[in-house]
């Protein structure tokens, strides 16, 4: 398996598809929508009026259904606060960015068809003009040109690890998560440690790299699931992936997956702790 | 039928796709990449050395199989062209159009990784760092954000127009190129100059949107197939129509499909008279 290549949101927007099934992820972004809407405001209030253009990105978008919930609020914004301040309203740049093997023809075809005919319909919208293009690639790599996005958002994405974290499956004894395919409470102490570190090397990746790209007047807003019990294996944070491992060792009971496999599976996801 | 929704190239990367069955369009580009290699040593040599990136577009790239001829190309002069004057080779934005029916999943997915594997095994690649994004539209349209693109790019596309040209299906005595479905031996003498007037509505709206487009310092390169033959009916340019044209008569003789449908069927394309 190729990561890059074959670790994506189920494609389209039939019945299975992430579309039709991240009413959650939709929730999660909308109650963060505020934040986003702070930081676009200072980015307007703080870029020249001669400026005609901003560039958006959206980081880890699938196809896209909640990254038109963030478009509408920043173009909100934007149309607002240029009001406010006198200036005339840039164009955007949309760059929607997903690993290679997303579905982009669901997004750049029905999905941004679909939202363009919506605000065409709507008279509330700001009528802004926007062009949109995808990016295929790793967040945890560049992406963009230096300098060059004004606003850089992702939205329960930044809990998926660039791998596995490394060692769980290097050690001479073999796999050190057997019967596990996360921080569960059977693993062993350091499978929680060398979780963490994946993440650290990973969202230092993120930060430089995003450091790069991002303008010198631009914001970022970055939206990141988490949990509130100071345990990583309590329900809270893994009750369905506890439902999988159950499952899969069902599998491995009736001969249908190999028990090798199953020990040597871990699952490229953490959830940090939050307070509220 | 919608157009920009259905009409697209065969995707993928198949025995019968576009990507393989594109060599008389790879010939096409490549004879003309000269032209590309002037006009971009003239940008470079134009833009200010403190310019630290270019921003690259291919209109019509379906599964991009022709693009990364162009794309090496362009990198190839600029490498040159920066070391011979002394300049920071610039980072590049590549911006992939096409319609939104195209197969943007081959495109970003399969064809791009395999051009990137390419290129690190290649030790004469000039190592410019790029970042592809995909832009759908159509080119009869605003594509991309004011002044942002140096370097605009068409080759084997502006012979399709954007509709059925006027006037072919809309007379009170019904379709006026009954029979056939481009400029035939057969047809009425206004269908030439209908294809003819469609085109130039199209090439307007075509230039005045990538005059908006395109970088102070910008430049074109627009590769659009043609025939030597004063009369568009000739086999020269119309040969592989006349079969398809035989072909759906005998469907018709057979009851397969409907007169009717042929009579007003046109395609949507134009080959123009050049001179050596």
């Amino acid at each position: 398996m190729t990561l890059e290549r074959d670790f994506h949101m189920l494609g389209g927007t039939g019945e299975s598809s992430y579309a039709a099934n991240s009413t959650l992820q939709k929730k999660i972004a909308s109650g963060a929508m505020f934040l986003v809407e702070e930081a676009v405001e200072l980015l307007v209030s703080a870029i020249p009026s001669s400026k005609t253009s901003l560039v958006l990105a959206d980081l880890g978008c699938a196809t896209g259904a909640n990254t038109f919930v963030m478009l509408s609020a920043v173009m909100e914004v934007i149309s607002t606060t240029c009001t406010k301040l006198g200036q005339p309203i840039p164009e955007i740049q949309l760059l929607l960015n997903d690993l290679p093997g997303n579905d982009f023809n669901a997004l750049l075809g029905p999905v941004l068809s679909s939202y363009k005919q919506k605000i065409n319909k709507s008279m509330s919208e700001s009528g802004i003009p926007f062009y949109t293009a995808a990016a295929p690639g790793s967040f945890y790599e560049r992406l963009f040109l230096k300098r060059s996005v004004h606003f850089i958002y992702s939205s329960a994405c930044l809990h998926w690890l660039s791998q596995v974290p490394l060692g769980l499956n290097s050690t001479t004894e073999g796999p050190i998560n057997k019967g596990s395919f996360w921080i569960s409470k059977k693993s062993p102490p350091n499978v929680s440690k060398m979780y963490l570190e994946q993440f650290q090397r990973d969202f230092s990746s993120f930060l430089k790299f995003r450091h790069e790209e991002l303008h010198s007047e631009g914001h970022m807003v970055l939206i990141i699931p988490g949990r509130l019990s100071a345990d990583p294996s309590t329900e809270e944070s893994a009750v369905w992936i506890s439902w999988y491992e159950e499952g899969l060792q069902d599998l491995v009971s009736e001969g249908i997956v190999k028990a090798s496999d199953v020990d040597s599976f871990n699952i490229l996801y953490i959830f940090h702790q939050w307070r509220r």
